[in-house]
């Protein structure tokens, strides 16, 4: 019998891609996707078309509004860069966001019955942020072994990470392994009025130096 | 120069203990309440007047639909018990609760240049959630010194949990000790259709236990 485990879906091609290692697993998604007032919105239609196409059994777009908290340029009135990936965690951090995100994913993993959470951190080709290393990921699991009944009860959760030793490179390869619906991902952080990728943030720079990188053309239109 | 702190003000009497406390030392108050679409929502009236009674800098009700998650007497279609307090997790248990309200309190926290933050959990006089317990508020703070760029960077977060040793009848004598409006709060669970308490529910008696341990009137009407 196939289980069920609650995946993290942005839209974006690094949760896109998960979501696609977690079905060739033969994993039943819950596909999780979080509205958080998110500057580039447009991600949500995508996230939509990608657990229709992966046939995820669930999908919820919680409604979790950070942008009254402040403190991020994906979520306030901060501009986005564009001068191309700096060193050091950059505006675009959105304080404690994976941990809320995992932590809603745990809540409906519970309540499920599910203790397989899938999420696409990645500790190479990152933005810097500190919620992306697997430290993070293994406090979180032993927070959440502590926190819930299930963890208490003994049976423990775990967080999948497949993608954190993996570069840009490294995760269209195994997207092309598993048939993620590439097409379907969005990336960029500041859409132009128009609604196409700015092509300048670290979102639309990382993406573009993966397909490079892979050596394949990027199949989004 | 008074310090911020991030304080979980459910409107009850434990989280309006707590605040009154954060108070009497001296923190400036950041409230956060999680509208959950709980059965009881008469609690959101309480948080916002306890709020304003303890002089908070600010009062964040937060939308963070739990429901379609399902999973708790709290959240979805399941009787609240009635028969008194068993041994054991009860059905009125939220997944991951606490782990999810610790999560957004940290997000405000870190974005606010906070690294304090007060909850009103208890390992005494609880109901039986593990997320309640000494070692989840230790697994938390682990946690969030690794997710965040405050804790990475080197200032830690620290969980206030000045009623975790203390049992019901204790935690009024601090609320008295600290003044804090106990005649805002609301406790129970299950309200009337009349939106009286029901007397009954585990939230209702340990309240009534509290009281009549502490040998003092309840001054709520």
């Amino acid at each position: 019998m196939n289980r069920l485990a609650v995946v993290l879906l942005s839209g974006g091609l690094d949760s896109t891609t998960v979501a696609a290692i977690a079905r060739a697993q033969s994993w039943r998604i819950l596909a999780l996707t979080i509205d958080y007032n998110q500057r580039h919105r447009i991600e949500l239609e995508h996230a939509a078309r990608v657990a229709e196409a992966l046939g995820a059994e669930r999908h919820i777009v919680l409604p979790l509004d950070l942008t009254g908290f402040g403190g991020s340029a994906l979520t306030a009135d901060i501009d986005v860069p564009k001068g191309g990936v700096e060193p050091g965690i950059p505006v675009t951090y959105v304080p404690a966001r994976n941990t809320i995100f995992l932590s809603v994913a745990l809540g409906w993993a519970e309540a499920a019955g599910a203790r397989d959470l899938f999420i696409g951190v990645n500790a190479l080709d990152f933005s810097g942020y500190p919620d992306c290393r697997p430290e993070f990921i293994a406090a979180f699991e032993a927070m959440a072994n502590t926190a819930t009944k299930a963890g208490v009860e003994g049976e423990g959760f775990k967080v999948h990470t497949p993608l954190m030793t993996l570069d840009k490179a490294g995760i269209i390869a195994a997207a092309q392994a598993v048939n993620a619906p590439l097409d379907l991902t969005w990336s960029c952080y500041d859409p132009t009025p128009a609604g196409t990728p700015c092509g300048l943030c670290d979102s639309c720079r990382l993406r573009a130096k993966g397909f490079a990188e892979a050596g394949i053309a990027d199949p989004a239109p």
